[in-house]
């Protein structure tokens, strides 16, 4: 098992970057990612295994993979995660089946999950690209957290705390984007996508055909 | 000097990127640059000198710094130039101080030269980074090459030839961009200028007041 991957990564500079995601609540991650994975279909999101409740709107198998207890330490177990947290209180999980298959095919793939996940992830995948999404100021943060209006005073204090403390990590990832004004948000995010793909070493896989018609005389 | 080079590198994260871009003529280098600076005021492109005879509706100062041969040499006495070479019979060279003050300022700043001035500023300035742009086939190359009309057959084979001897280096830059669709070059070539700007050592100096505020509870 081990053997084979060794022998593929070694093989095909064309296998897809791996990127982890993560953000406080209320820096407007999700839709962000959304955006910009609509324009590029070439990127894969990854849907996490969690415990916690589905809300409203939210579809299984899309959103998350809604999972018992049970179940998600059963794929503890079987060692079926990549990476794992505990977040609020619920179980977040990524599973590694999917995600390696993709990688594999060259397609890049986001992780959108918590700095306790990035740094496993950084670990195992010490090639993976990561970046941290900020809100543009604590008064905006605050507002936005607030203005979700699902959740009591409470949880919305708690929720600030815990926006605190992913904040904290910020300087352990490799890119900052800070989610101001949408649209241009959406540009930067997708710059860090774009760029990589232009990478000599990308390009000299993707682009075979057009370089040998160059180099031809 | 050495030392004083070491310590200001150290200090200042804040120092502006060096990029080099190359292409082979007719691969439309010029023209996407002006686009793209166009929308990115603090990306700043360096006026080369050359000794090549001054084209209608070029600019003095604008385009280039047209000089004689005498002055050049002068120049190149005085070790005015970061890198020069010869193109086409003419000696084109990047002036120091200039860019080194731009550097200094923050800004990032990009350099039109080719493989052979590459290969001397990447001698000098290790952390530069280096973009060679592609026509998207031999048969486009040829009709730009033809296309633009002013020059004779002979002087179309030459350059035919040359921009072959320039393709064959670009398998020594960091980035490849093909421009097949212009808008779609333009939007490659400033992803990369811009995720670099992104990268959390760049944030950290350019963003310290949004930081300060939001890890401040
Ligand atoms: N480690 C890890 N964290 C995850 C995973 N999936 C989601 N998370 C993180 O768990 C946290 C809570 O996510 P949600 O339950 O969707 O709650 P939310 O309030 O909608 O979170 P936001 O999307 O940040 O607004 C977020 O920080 C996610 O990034 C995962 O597979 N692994
Ligand atoms: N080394 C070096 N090369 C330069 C410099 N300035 C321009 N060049 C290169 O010299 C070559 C000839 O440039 P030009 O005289 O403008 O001729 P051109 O046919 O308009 O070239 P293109 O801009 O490539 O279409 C190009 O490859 C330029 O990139 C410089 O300062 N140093």
């Amino acid at each position: 098992m081990t053997a084979t991957t060794t022998q593929n990564s070694s093989q095909s500079t064309a296998k897809g970057t791996l990127y982890v995601v993560s953000a406080p609540s209320g820096a407007g991650k999700t839709s962000l990612l959304k955006a910009v994975l609509g324009q590029m279909p070439e990127l894969k999101l990854s849907i996490s295994h969690t415990t916690r409740q589905q809300r409203p709107g939210e579809v299984n198998g899309q959103d998350y993979h809604f999972v018992t207890v049970e179940t998600f330490q059963q794929m503890l177990k079987e060692e079926s995660f990549l990476e794992h947290a505990e977040v609020f209180g619920n179980y977040y999980g990524t599973s590694r089946v999917w995600l390696e298959s993709q990688l594999e095919l060259g397609h890049d793939v986001v992780l959108e999950i918590d700095w306790q996940g990035a740094r496993q992830v950084r670990e195992l995948m010490p090639e993976c690209r990561s970046i941290f999404i900020l809100p543009p100021s604590q008064d905006e943060l605050l507002s936005r957290l607030t203005g979700r209006g699902q959740d009591s005073e409470e949880v919305i204090q708690s929720r600030m705390a815990a926006a605190h403390r992913e904040i904290e990590h910020f300087d352990e990832y490799d890119y900052i984007v800070i989610n101001d004004d949408f649209d241009l948000a959406c540009k930067d995010l997708s710059a860090i996508f774009t760029a990589r793909r232009l990478r000599k070493e990308s390009q000299l896989v993707r682009q075979q055909a057009l370089l040998a018609d160059l180099l031809n005389q």
